[in-house]
């Protein structure tokens, strides 16, 4: 029975999913939902998830929606399979972890994905990016990099010593700005820098993006 | 060696932290943190939590910050004391209750945190609340709220048919929002009423309330 992953190619949420299963060298039938035509607010992806987002995680009878609750699914899932996604299973060094996944949903993403919409969705769609909204999010930001700084002069990655789901829930996000004039601010300090190419170069992540159109 | 929870009275966070704590009939020790005279930003408090928020979980050498990361330790940690926050072990059931903690922190948090800021905090500061701020985000809540009330239908609980996470991490805004205008919101949908109203009465909740000023 396949894993069956209904999205969109380019959609932060899809590909974050995406990250996690190819990193798991899970083989998976991606099922296309076309936004444009509104597939998502069909009574059939409605059914999948109520709240009409991509993706939507399948296999058997299981079905998930949230990006970070499938790739949290499949870290445990297939725990002993490809890399270990979970630092570890005693409750005090996973809490660690669970703080840097925390730090990513609460401060990185509400920044980030203002940013991605603004600089790079926007102009794609052919809609202005409104410059107010993005020096205000610039400004929200900096300090969460600064501490990203500090975080990674202490250890490699942000959950400890091994990359696992804190540093992948970033790569969408990622991804796209160092594709923005927000690059500066990843440029600017040298172990968010470090970071940042390091994660973008694993194989499992150019898997992912080379779904996109060349 | 006792828990210490560093937070302030009457801040979500603090509140969703305590509320996890108490579920498990866990002693905590209190550690005010003076928001109005800047504490959360001396260097001894940047150093328990780099962003100078509250709260922060203290435990020997172990030191937590971001209100879900500190209730999930505990919830893993004590697992087998007091309320079983957690629905199971099985990867598949766990992740269902995911999905809800993530609906809460990606969908229900964004409207009812800005929601309880203009409509409770900033008067309590004797600030102005912005009715066009209010009016975009009681808009973003409602097809949320309606998500909830076919969720609710299905099972008693977000998670499942048991109280976990997945319902204890909504208590801290539910509690303030039911005391504004929007409680309208949740009078209008018989299941999340009365879900609200149930999971509010938890003699837990009613502990961690009563550390409120009179």
């Amino acid at each position: 029975m396949a894993i069956k992953l209904h999205g969109t190619v380019g959609s932060p949420a899809t590909f974050r999913a995406f990250a996690a299963l190819y990193e798991k060298d899970l083989d998976v039938d991606f099922i296309p939902v076309k936004l444009g035509v509104n597939e998502n607010k069909s009574p059939q992806f409605l059914a999948r998830n109520p709240f009409g987002q991509v993706p939507v995680f399948e296999h058997g009878d299981l079905q998930l929606f949230e990006s970070r609750a499938i790739t949290k699914y499949v870290a445990e899932a297939y725990a002993d399979k490809g890399t270990s996604l979970l630092l570890s299973r005693d409750p005090r060094k996973s809490a660690i972890q669970t703080v840097w996944m925390e730090v990513e949903s609460q401060k990185f993403d509400p920044a980030t994905s203002k940013l991605t919409w603004e600089l790079f969705f926007k102009p794609l769609f052919g809609m202005t990016t409104d410059e107010a909204v993005v020096a205000e999010f610039e400004k929200k930001l900096e300090p969460v990099l600064d501490v990203y700084e500090k975080r990674l002069t202490e250890c490699k990655y942000l959950g400890g010593d091994s990359f696992s789901l804190a540093d992948l829930h970033h790569l969408p996000n990622t991804n796209i700005l160092i594709g923005t004039k927000v690059k500066s601010q990843f440029d600017a300090r040298p172990h968010v820098s470090a970071w940042a190419s390091d994660i973008l170069s694993r194989p499992a992540w150019a898997k992912v993006t080379s779904m996109l159109p060349k």
